[in-house]
């Protein structure tokens, strides 16, 4: 360890010698000047302190320990008086003004896990794709004359000649990358090629002098009908969903999904904008997404058994910040009013330009935004849900970090958003986890005993609690009574289950020896809150927006509920905590992840991207924010159901019944 | 030291112990495996050997001394016995099978020198140049109506709206590069911003929905008037050319030129061919000229105190081996029957994809070229001769490391070319250099006491010889009898400067006293074996190729000669040693660099541009190489001034005269 040396007295030593210790390893010392944060010289040590608001000093999650030496706080929120004299101090608000000796406490671990989503079986390929006609990628076979002393014609200029005559295409572009693998490919062949173009300008345009993007070229005719790989891709901001495509069939061959490396540095769109504003957090943002979108594609290639370079092709959905941090492109104007996007719409990129590890020629196409809260992830939505071309009036909701909704038929569609949190994904709750195996999705609590039964994914020993999980269990701990009307959990019952924990109150769902880990499976008073708080910015949201163009909940004739774990939700138990309208059940569709199966469309159809830039421009964005009805819905919203119990009359009935929650008969 | 330690008989080690002994540095060691060559082993130990001929084993200039050890020769072409005895043996020809010690004598050093090219005063603007109409580049101001919350659109719809409204530009595209920048400069200029655009495709084709490229924007409205830079550069074998142009007012405000990096991996074309075929060699080639052109345009920064990114064009001529390799496109091909490019015609590309520290977004026009070995060297030499708008029959001839010609007039264009190698751009020589200050440019031997006078560049004391001095020099001892027919060196004749030096005959031009280093600056035997080799070659190039199309030189009346030195040739002396035809000299023109002239001429004017690609499609190639005429063409002009007296009777006249030479009375 290195000597200890505070700055003497009146005189300020401009470099210090910080020594972080950290759990389990040896001390790392770094030399910083003065005013540096603590979360900064943390980084240049090397070490990771998780930052769930961005580094806005709001969460209180990034707490270090200066157990010599001291820092100067520029914020205590969330320290008690007694945890300032235990010397602990936000790394993200705390300054380094002398020697000094910190301890890091163990940080949450973001569980990461490569799964297939449960939905990957029920993925068909749309009726009627054709590869041949809808698909602007194609692997053309090509066959030259040889070169010879009476024909000194150039490579390129022959390749263009011959694919002109052979596949009537007039305009041939190629990057230097390609050029430069060119002759080889020629002459590995014999004067017989592979190519793989992109016909996109030309199938747009339906004008044959557009230019062609050479893409790849291989020697020698390969098999036309081996696949010829895309990816559909959907940018949470929680959770990445990958699906890897045969753009020949049509068919989904793989999927993935995975939580966003960006979650250490920010839990919500607002927090993530605040950290990539600062020094190189633009950079490490890009870079984070990137990590988690390259690691679910090196799984899927494994798993499909195929290479990387072979992907040929992307569409990506995504909210518009997670498009801007994807992009590299600066997203702070997104956060400040007049709340302005710096693109909408990008144009058509190369992998080689985003950064994806695929083949560099890759097309990428990033779907359309509306607004900086509306964004490529809600107009994909809305083409894969079919809303743009109904002709009931529809809500869609996006269930998701934020909750996005949007409104109308064929022949208006209006839309707005909400700050809801990830707590519906499982991130940031105590014992959350995506739906994978071994989540508890559902649960029962007898009325009795209030001793729960769960199921489990996969049926195995439980690891956690999913989204559609904490949903049933809300509902079942307030019909129960564990929870009263304002989320608190009754700690009078006759039941161990309920107790003091480290973080307030908790209910016990799954006990140490029935758990994975041994550990018990718990909820806490926290977890309960973040969850009333996102299910409250939700139901705020559709109301507010309704009522704005002059729509009652009941008139609309259907609901149509997205998002990753969309699919699963329990409508009864929904609708009893308050997430949902107490409207007739058969109003309801679950859709699952729409924002990935409209990627996968315009992945596959080039009229379907179309449509979605049609969608994007058809949409009217409204601005919650602007407006004091939200603020108002929102806080009427958060109580179980509701304040206004009136809103919710089956759940009334139910209450005053209290059955004991029962598994459906099958 | 490393201990030395041989395999033992019949046991073969696979690593070996390789030690460099390299003039006043510390010995290197490095382990290889067997078969390693030398010179790889030394790249690893990171000594510098240079490989003139690109490491065939060609020039016998790679040799090294095993001193301890042994390596196994492949080949001991240019080794007497005595060398081999000594320890001698080729770097690129001899491979590692035990320990070993080795010297590597001195290398030859390659000097680089950043000058101002003689001819920089000499550049006039063309004719009516005008930026508003002949430019593809242009600089706009953009006036945008800040965002609000009642007009929410991104930042690139937005602009792409304001320059549609204010500048009749439809297809605005951009590079993530520059979108990532837009926002930032939109507001730090208050919504006011200068781009930069690329209109070349609007203009090409008359049509307003073409794609105009945003290269850059920046915040403010900044002055017009202020230089926008571009390059007009020549990468010659020997030679890289660079011009610093004004965009707006068509200027050449500076010029530098430099000898090309690639020099030390091979003399000649087919040298670097072979040299980038191996290995990283492609890698390295690409990374030397690179180097050459970013230094050069580093100095012409400093002069004209502008930034590099400030520069956002560049045209580019060079012959089709030199643009191979500046693109990183293998050559291989170029050098093999039936002699085919890779492209001839490269499309637009930008700096970042180039590897020029220019603006990474500049637009670069790499000229077409014809063949293999007619290049966009002389495509834009013939634009800027004008020859393809000729009227009378004309030879354009390129003097450079290449010998390139071309024939014709406005209704026809046939070429051929032919490898002269370096000699007369100084390249090679024992004291050659490029034609800057200290070059000896003229030469007067007194026909009885054989001492010569001199015209050195900026009238300092001489460093070198330059390619005219050479020729004058040359010219002058064959005229005074210092050499015979052959190019002998005339030994007995009664003065000190004739004598046996190191490699042979030789003659001195300066004593120690007179130079500038202190050491006498000589004319070697081997030296004029090379000027003979290389003008013989030139003259049967333009011979053979005026028979093939039916043509007696006699007939042609008018003779252009570009190339970099091209310019400063005493026409009579050319003559004399049978490098030019013996016609009127009235019918000479020296034009110099017609190369990098016709590249500025591109830069400046897209229908120069358009106009070098159709001298391109027009021109006929003949390849020499498949014609036995030229062989015994180059065999008869390996004489001064040639076998056949009778092509040269002013010559005949001359030699039976022997005046002395005079300095001009100027």
């Amino acid at each position: 360890m290195t000597a200890f040396n505070p700055a003497p007295l009146g005189i300020q030593a401009l470099e210090h010698t910080v020594t972080f210790r950290h759990q389990d390893q040896p001390d790392i010392s770094v030399t910083v000047s003065t005013n540096t944060l603590v979360s900064e010289a943390a980084r240049q040590a090397g070490i990771e302190i998780n930052q769930p608001c961005g580094g806005q000093g709001r969460c209180g999650r990034c707490a270090v320990q200066v157990t010599l030496g001291s820092v100067r706080r520029r914020s205590t929120i969330r320290l008690q008086p007694e945890d300032i004299e235990q010397g602990y101090a936000l790394a993200c608000q705390s300054v380094i003004e002398g020697d000094a000796v910190i301890f890091i406490p163990p940080q949450e671990k973001i569980e990461r896990r490569l799964t297939t989503d449960r939905t990957a079986a029920e993925v068909t390929v749309p009726a009627g794709y054709e590869y041949e006609r809808q698909q602007t990628i194609r692997r053309l076979h090509v066959q030259l004359n040889p070169p010879s002393m009476d024909d000194q014609t150039d490579d390129w200029s022959r390749l263009q000649t011959a694919v002109r005559l052979q596949h009537k295409i007039e305009n041939l572009q190629a990057s230097l990358p390609v050029l430069q693998k060119m002759g080889e490919a020629l002459r590995a062949g014999d004067w017989q090629v592979t190519i793989i173009v992109d016909l996109s300008n030309v199938l747009q345009s339906l004008e044959g002098q557009q230019p062609v993007r050479l893409l790849d070229i291989q020697p020698g005719l390969r098999d036309e009908y081996s696949p010829l790989w895309g990816l559909a891709i959907d940018i949470g901001t929680t959770t990445v969903t990958v699906w890897m495509v045969d753009l020949v069939s049509g068919q989904v061959r793989a999927q993935a999904a995975e939580y966003n490396g960006q979650i250490a540095r920010g839990e919500d769109v607002v927090s993530r904008i605040i950290f990539a504003s600062k020094d190189s957090g633009r950079e490490e943002m890009r870079h984070r997404v990137l990590e988690t979108i390259n690691t679910l594609v090196e799984s899927l290639c494994k798993r499909t058994q195929s290479q990387p370079e072979e992907i040929v092709k992307a569409a990506i959905a995504g909210n518009s910040t997670m498009m801007h941090l994807l992009l590299g492109i600066p997203a702070a104007s997104i956060r400040l009013s007049p709340f302005i996007t710096a693109i909408n719409q990008p144009p058509p990129f190369t992998a080689r330009e985003i950064g994806l590890a695929i083949n560099p020629e890759a097309r990428i196409d990033c779907l359309p935004g509306v607004a900086s809260y509306v964004g490529a992830d809600i107009t994909a939505g809305v083409l894969a849900s079919g809303l743009d071309d109904a002709e009931a009036i529809t809500l869609f909701l996006d269930v998701g970090t934020n909750g996005e909704t949007v409104l109308g038929n064929r022949d208006w569609l209006v839309t707005c958003a909400c700050s809801a949190g990830p707590a519906f994904e499982g991130a940031g709750m105590q014992h959350g986890m995506r739906a994978t195996l071994g989540a508890i999705e559902e649960v029962w609590i007898n009325h009795e005993t209030y001793e729960p039964r769960c199921r489990v994914i996969g049926n195995v020993k439980p690891k956690g609690i999913c989204g559609s999980g904490l949903i049933s269990l809300l509902a079942e701990m307030f019909i129960s009574g564990l929870l009263d009307k304002s989320g608190n959990i009754n700690l009078s019952l006759p039941t161990k289950r309920v107790r003091q924990g480290e973080h307030g109150p908790e209910y016990v769902i799954a006990w140490g020896e029935e758990s994975e880990s041994g550990q018990d499976i718990v909820i806490t008073h926290v977890d309960i809150d973040n969850l009333l708080r996102a299910k409250a910015a939700i139901y705020a949201g559709f109301t507010v927006l309704a009522e704005q163009v002059g729509f009652n909940l009941a008139e609309v004739e259907k609901i149509l509920i997205g998002g990753s774990f969309g699919k699963y939700i329990n409508v009864e138990k929904a609708i009893q905590i308050g997430l949902l309208p107490d409207v007739p059940w058969e109003r309801f569709v679950f859709l699952g992840n729409t924002a990935v199966r409209g990627a996968y469309y315009a992945l596959l159809d080039w009229q379907a991207l179309e449509r979605i830039e049609k969608i994007a421009r058809r949409m009217t964005y409204i601005e919650l924010s602007a407006d004091n009805a939200f603020y108002e819905a929102f806080t009427s919203a958060l109580f179980l159901p509701h304040t206004d119990m009136s809103k919710f009359p089956s759940v009334e009935a139910a209450i005053s019944v209290k059955p004991e929650g029962l598994p459906p008969s099958a």
